[in-house]
């Protein structure tokens, strides 16, 4: 299911972000990655790396466990 | 923490493994990987995607918070 999880992730990212009142600008500084990156992650178009995973779960303030938990939780609703 | 997160991921993959009674081979065929790819999972010298990830984790029959649940409770072990 890579594109179904893509997507997921993508849509969980952005939630949390406007949750935070950040802009992907902001997300993309906290992370150090670029906000275009950060764009395509929401938009379910990038297969990111663990450890970019983790800098993402980082600047949402969410562990690695709790963001794919909400992703799992995503499941029958997406 | 890139490294060490890397280093915990293999740690847990290679656990998990075992407990399943599974060669690196048998678990390489069923996430459809190769096996030196496995074996460098395992080592922490490799920075997966998240799609690999995915295929790891189901193939060790864990759901991907599950997963990284197990990694978060290595912090303090490893």
């Amino acid at each position: 299911m890579p594109d179904i999880l893509l997507k997921r992730f993508g849509h969980v990212v952005r939630e949390r972000r406007l949750e935070r009142n950040l802009s992907q600008e902001e997300l993309a500084d906290v992370c150090c990655l670029h906000r275009t990156y950060i764009s395509d992650i929401e938009l379910g178009k990038r297969n990111l790396s663990l450890t970019n995973i983790d800098k993402v779960a980082a600047a949402l303030n969410m562990s690695l466990s709790e963001l794919f938990k909400e992703i799992e939780n995503k499941h029958e609703t997406l």
